[in-house]
């Protein structure tokens, strides 16, 4: 149900019946190693090529959840996914292996929450008892068709960010045991002009800070409301430009109950080839339906606030010497008291 | 409210309040050229690439849907939009422009209904007032991306497609004049083999007859439903073979209540250069805004069943030798007895 100008009310509650995440080699030696249900040794998964292994990681993350939720996937009315490669194809060949009706979405890294909101609507509004809604992103594919093949080795400033390699995905119902999606509050395009493509944490932290103004002014809240904020992939420049805009627009965001999906999935002193941190739509996906909800699981968070930010440039956009249009979507998830 | 395995049935009755259409100058000597609301004789129009016309051509269509109308945009609450190109940049920065709250798309050409379906939910469920939803698609864009660059003059075979330059969009809304939305069912994927890029109405074709099998059997009806149901652009070849699809599973489509959009849109004999027909984002978008809407507003129709169609391969999943996954998404419009 709409609130305010941009943002959906859930009253019915749809429930995060179970979650999935998959993860690559880099990630596996992460200080969130733990929190992924399947790690790979090995970036090619056993495929012949970076976009087959992505596609793998995605069918894996999907297979995970339906398992854990007791289902089959016939249970499932409808499958949304997007990731960050040309047309999507990890995610509509996924959708070919699942043969559920699919959504295809593209929202670059903002799409785990995109995607998020979009199946708490169908269910809340009856439209679906069962929806799987996922992202996923694989570095070396990911940085062969924004930047150059890794095989290059090409040197990046320290504002770049380090793409995730893996894939997170939530079944959500009208009914089963887990957490509860309440609110989300759907972004605008926002963009300051910032046209470097290895500084998308300066150029989406503005768009996290209109979302999270949004969210707060749509629901007559301030950050008291929720135990935790997560950006989705802003690092350590994009998080230090977010606190202080919203700071400047008079907003508080305290530094001790905000965070970002892309200074954790990584040690930052000792994973050193992260640079500004993670990034992708594996980041905000894998970090929050792993750690963030096995956080709420033991009781250490009740309420948090997950606001995937995406940078919707393409390596054309940037040729044709246009600046990087970015969005940022928000979902507000619950333990039920 | 869902409806079957994988349709919805909107009570609500969402209210296509306005459209609009704007096409190229190939579009302005076809058969539906008064269809448009405007016309370009440049493909440039004015801008210093094919992608940047690609969405003025968007915002033109959104412009002109929110004037008749008769609203502003900060009455629309969302919008939804997607294209062909990389990561779907003309209607990102359509998005940028308009400032509205943005959900990214990709269904490929099945855009223009995915976008549609989820616009008609968003109202059905109070979730939104005002939705414009659109897609579109630019000729020498989308043929350089995806084949060639048109200026080197390519053979093609009789099987290929000339691609739409188009953009249609609709505003769906609780209240106003209008034809109404009924019903959607969303696709799955359906690849039956098929990796000729030159033959996408082949590859298309299994999509659109699961997803009409799919719709008779979730609302329990036949033909004799709809006075018209138009595929999105399944071309001359896919046309024939989707036909004959429904023969073998024993549904009737009788061929005088069956059309295709790519069919429409030109002069097959005197255009000869579409070869099969038209495709792309904007074929099924223009051509169902446009000419299937005016002819309910005449009442030469009353209830149609639009079956957008999309191929969502990429360039780089055809080099790596993987076939077409296909889909198609059908929304039932009418008008208000």
């Amino acid at each position: 149900m709409l609130q305010g100008h941009q943002s959906w009310v859930f009253p019915n509650r749809p429930v995060i019946r179970s979650v999935a995440t998959v993860g690559g080699p880099f990630e596996a030696q992460g200080p969130l190693a733990e929190d992924f249900d399947l790690l790979h040794g090995d970036l090619w998964l056993g495929q012949d090529s970076f976009e087959k292994a992505g596609k793998k990681m995605m069918e894996e993350a999907c297979e995970i959840a339906v398992q854990k939720a007791g289902l089959q996937k016939q249970d499932i009315q409808f499958f949304l996914a997007g990731d960050l490669l040309n047309q999507i194809t990890p995610s509509s060949f996924a959708a070919r292996t699942l043969a559920i009706p699919y959504f295809g979405l593209y929202g670059a890294c903002s799409t785990a929450m995109e995607s998020l909101a979009l199946a708490a609507l169908f269910v809340d509004s009856k439209s679906a008892q069962y929806v799987l809604a996922g992202t996923s992103s694989h570095n070396a594919a990911v940085e062969k068709q924004f930047r150059y093949p890794t095989e290059y080795g090409g040197q990046k400033p320290p504002t770049a960010q380090w793409t995730v390699t893996g894939a997170g995905v939530a079944i959500v119902s009208d009914k089963g045991e887990g957490p509860v999606i309440t609110r989300a509050t759907i972004g605008r395009i926002v963009d300051m002009g910032i046209s470097d493509p290895f500084n998308m944490g300066a150029a989406m932290a503005p768009a996290a800070a209109d979302t999270i103004t949004a969210h707060f002014r749509d629901f007559d809240v301030g950050h008291q409301e929720y135990d935790l904020i997560a950006t989705g992939d802003l690092g350590k420049v994009g998080y230090r430009i977010c606190v202080d805009l919203m700071q400047k627009h008079g907003v508080e965001l305290p530094e001790d109950k905000y965070t970002d999906c892309g200074l954790l999935i990584y040690d930052m002193e000792r994973q050193k080839d992260v640079l500004a941190g993670g990034s992708g739509c594996g980041c905000s996906a894998t970090v929050t339906y792993g750690h963030i909800l096995n956080r709420l699981k033991r009781g250490e968070l009740n309420k948090v606030l997950i606001v995937a930010t995406g940078a919707l440039l393409s390596p054309l956009s940037f040729q044709q010497k246009e600046s990087i249009p970015c969005i940022a979507h928000a979902v507000a998830i619950e333990n039920v008291q």
